[in-house]
């Protein structure tokens, strides 16, 4: 089950630039790890924005939530969510 | 280059339902088309409203903005469009 | 899995009193099945305005979009959805 | 009496994570409290957020904001009220 | 128990003067029954536009959406609803 | 002269509880003497927030910034004003 | 007393040119006539848009009201009022 | 003096298509003489949406909105401005 | 060439009241030599609010801007810009 | 391929007078060197605040992207980006 989302980082004012990089570093490898899990089907930046647009695919609403919680970055990130549904016009 | 595209159609009061009808038909012809072209590469449906995410494909802004203007469905949708970039964090 | 929606009508001014009274009636048989179902699990007038809150139990993003935008009311329904997951301090 | 409320956390940057722990760990208990008087009927999360959707019962409007003002996070969320009425459709 | 209403009048398009005059009629007439009832504590207009605040006593939220849905120019009004609690410095 | 005012306290978090106290202190007087004096003539909190509706009766604008911004809490709060007419349709 | 007014015009679709030029010219006669009552002290256009800004002086609440309510525009107007108060750095 | 202006246009509903066209021509001659003229600089389409940002080189305030204003487009668009100055970085 | 300007300071809280009083003092001096030069025409208090409404005489956007950035506010200010024409219907 | 971005600057409260300065020095260097390759063909300052627009001429979003999130203030500014068509009623 598809889900859209727009992740839009917020730079942390009280956190050093180390402890930023760190938990960056750490959000890179969750990503990449979900990626390859077959969780997070695209993953695409907006160009000129600290933002993300994904697409994830998820057994339910629940699985959903405890992926986008547990990022490293979820706390510093505004998030919204779309569920997705089969286009009549899609070609596949 | 791919863009991200949202559509949100306002379903007009001063059209009859079978002019409307006739729209949607080609609208669907349409967008089939690009996808086999290759210039629309994803087309969901946003769940519960008349609006859909796509990801295109094109060479420049000009070739976006054809595409877009050319949809039969073009006056009556609010288009929204995010250039978008490599993602540091992408698998491929 | 629970979805939570906010359906807000919007009076049309292209429908005779007749015409609109035969959707509401409509609206409301499908409504009372879908609860006889299963499938929608609350429903709620907000006081004051004509708008309904609503809560879904569906297998996926595909029966949410086929249920709601097989209400006879959606064309005059402005629709928001929000996926909904466990609470970790929910009783039960 | 039946209302509406979306609860949205902003996480405090002025707490040590210790702190705000302790205040979590009380709201959890104070909510668990109130589900088992019967007074929160429901609690859904908002999937992706850190966000809730609640269905409080309670006698009147001075009840309410006692309840929702008292709450450990309330100094740390932004809170929105809907009172809710019967729905004309609604199955019981 | 009181709520705070504004109501804001929208002057449709699609009736006569004739037709606007005799909704605004019933509407005064049934404005004026409800503060006579005492259910209707107060009434303003808010200066430079259509629009109204009122200060209305019922006994429930159903009370609170039948007085308001009832009203003859509802159809016609955007309506905003605030429950309202005794503040801990008013003076009675 | 009467004039509706919404005020939303934004909690501050750059003084100590015990300054935040004896702020809320000097407005709590401060707002039962306007009453007293007649100037501030209804006073609600809005349900489940830190904020509050006024019903002010002044003899012109400038008494009434002078009234508003003299208030203890003036600093920590969103002010809205709406300047109030007689209601054709008020009962005296 | 001083009040701040943006009075936006939404050209109506349901009124012929001809009846829309009647109306804008009985609204010119009318601005003019409170300019020389010295009720409307100032009036500008906002450049590029079909809005005015203006600076009304009544004696009160309910003169500003009958005063735009009165303007023939009225109905076509979004009319947005700020209470103006001495500014303490104002030089006279 | 230039100002940067977005011109959205709304296309009217109660037109007709040949009425339409006509004023779309009307308007692209009066929009290539503002540019022979020197008084319109640069103009481009947004992709994706029928609105356009332009560039406009004009002696005052007043002949920017005679200009705009005097557009055959002017009742179908909403128009925003921003006056601009010389920014501190510009190469020339 | 007569410029509509509203100005909203917000807060400092990284300033001690020594440091802001000495700001307010500064922006004071500034804004009266501005109105002494019969650059600044007018200058109002929104009731209620931490704001102003001010109409600037200058001769050209860049001299518009040095004005507005040279505030010893400026820095604390939200300033919203509305170039202004003459008004058809102005007195003189 | 153009693209317009409007740029406004936060600034940062965290940073000392020398640290900003600093990073503004690095920000006007990059910003000339842009200009001078003919990637930045325009830049104006938005009269009467701290904001930019820019018309970048870039290969691609790719560009796009690694040209806005490499300038100096990118981290106190929030960009808006609008990719740019040929406008059919240019001149050239």
């Amino acid at each position: 089950m598809l889900f859209h989302v727009t992740l839009t980082v917020q730079v942390p004012g009280d956190l050093s630039a180390a402890q930023f990089d760190h938990i960056k570093r750490l959000e890179k490898e969750r990503v990449l790890d979900l990626q390859q899990q077959g969780k997070w089907l695209h993953l695409w930046r907006v160009a000129g924005q600290y933002a993300s647009v994904g697409i994830l695919d998820v057994v339910d609403n629940d699985e959903l939530h405890e992926l986008l919680s547990g990022l490293p970055l979820f706390r510093y990130m505004a998030v919204e969510v779309k569920p997705l549904a089969r286009h009549p016009s899609a070609l596949a």
